[in-house]
């Protein structure tokens, strides 16, 4: 299958020295990107919420270590790699709920160690690798995903955990880009998503943008189109997962999961390893 | 029980010979009244939603009646019983689908025929009886209801069955108020209510008002509180009743309802016998 024909959002990309990143908080309405050349640009759009959603926000960290490693190597070659720490610690103060911001500002951390000299490329590399892990684990959990979906149908989904969400092609739309393509999704309801509107704002955008079939629906239409049969799976990403398998995720979820009980609809989490937390026993111990 | 003491908001006033109405589309941030000297700015009043709830808009009609009577009796004494024809089909194609517009024109209409000469205060008497009434069947189902809640707690409610929707004193929020009153009822949680908002506009509004304790949600987190026990029961008003039982009403009831089944959350429709619809067999078969 080729998974590329609905995948043209690209919320991340590093390119002539700098990163650039679309302004989420301006979707739908304009689709503009900011070029961050320096640290304090990439922890301010972390900050602002110019990028959200857990994956995304670490890679922008990761490429904001190779912004601060060239500005601290040109002003003090002998001591960036000491000296780095303090904009480590500014990346660490700008999500403090963000697990996948200390998972990648660890790597880079362990990058900077192991560069000889100046950074030269190998922390460019490094914020690349993990760039390109991430739509790399998201195209394979779209794959796996919607292989399990044996009727064609239409899906229901809540916030966003698309393109948008993560280094590229996404969680839960990652499963809902496969399944376009494989045609054993049909169509995609978007819950709006109150009180912020990921659904109706990103979600909806960006599965327009991809030419993927959608309607935004207020969430509270959702359990009267699975009465009707309009919905063969609610199909979600995840803040984080306890231990237990306890599923933590945007306000609505839980409302949407009973919904899918009671009518026999399935439910899928799409998320990698990475969100289950095996220090957080169980939902209940999720603040 | 004092009733008195949390009912303050008066949607529909007769006044000085012209009916006032709060004008919906303007709250929460302003409340305005509109007068309505005329039939025709009765008509305009419930077409463009200054007046909104099928009690409400039932109850405002048949003072429209009470205007249009007393403009054609000024004009064509002889003639004014069959000219008002004209303004009852006016009123009557306002809000197609509301039963109870209908029937309180056809009470007026028993009471035009009633009539010795001209008008007088028959056609006035009649309309505040219809008035009246309603306020007085919502007081008493709020007793009923309130009595019926047996643990003090705290509910949720849906969209607006309230003063706002009805003559005064509300369906769903009738029983709320008498419960209030009794120490049944602790605390509101009301739906913000998408996609028009009834529940932030309007619900949040009239309680507030009155103060009762209100709390707004995102209606995608009604099923989250229910779960943490925060809610004893779930209150809703109905559009129509089929006679199987089955409840009409504001999209997102059903998905309520559903999560108060899966938490042991108890249910209360409040709505008058008028609103029970013999004529159509089961929610199937309602648009």
């Amino acid at each position: 299958m080729n998974l590329d024909t609905h995948h043209s959002v690209r919320p991340i990309l590093w390119r002539d020295g700098g990163l650039w990143l679309i302004d989420q908080r301006l979707l739908p309405q304009r689709k503009e990107q900011v070029v961050c050349r320096d640290v304090a640009a990439v922890a301010e759009a972390i900050r602002n919420m110019t990028v959200r959603g857990a994956p995304a926000i670490g890679i922008t960290a990761a490429y904001g270590v190779v912004l601060a490693a060239r500005d601290r190597f040109d002003t003090a070659p002998g001591s960036w790699r000491e000296a780095i720490e303090e904009d480590l610690q500014l990346l660490a103060g700008t999500r403090p709920t963000a697990v996948n911001l200390f998972w990648a500002i660890d790597r880079m951390r362990a990058a900077i160690a192991d560069c000889d000299g100046g950074p030269g490329v190998r922390l460019l590399e490094e914020a690349r690798s993990i760039h390109e892990a991430d739509i790399a684990d998201n195209r394979r959990m779209g794959q796996l995903g919607a292989a399990l979906i044996e009727t064609p149908c239409a899906v229901l989904t809540h916030c966003n955990a698309g393109s948008l969400a993560t280094g590229g092609f996404g969680t839960a739309l990652g499963v809902i880009r496969a399944g376009y393509v494989t045609d054993r999704i049909r169509r995609v309801y978007a819950d709006e998503t109150r009180p912020w509107l990921q659904g109706a704002r990103l979600t909806a955008w960006e599965l327009l943008e991809d030419r993927i079939p959608v309607t935004l629906i207020a969430e509270g239409a959702g359990a009267h189109l699975m009465k009707q049969g309009e919905v063969g799976w609610l199909i979600v990403g995840s803040d984080r997962i306890a231990a237990n398998g306890d599923v933590a995720n945007k306000i609505g979820t839980y409302g949407a999961a009973i919904a899918a009980r009671h009518h026999g609809v399935k439910v899928m989490v799409v998320a990698p390893t990475s969100t289950i937390d095996m220090n957080t026993p169980s939902g209940a111990a999720i603040p």
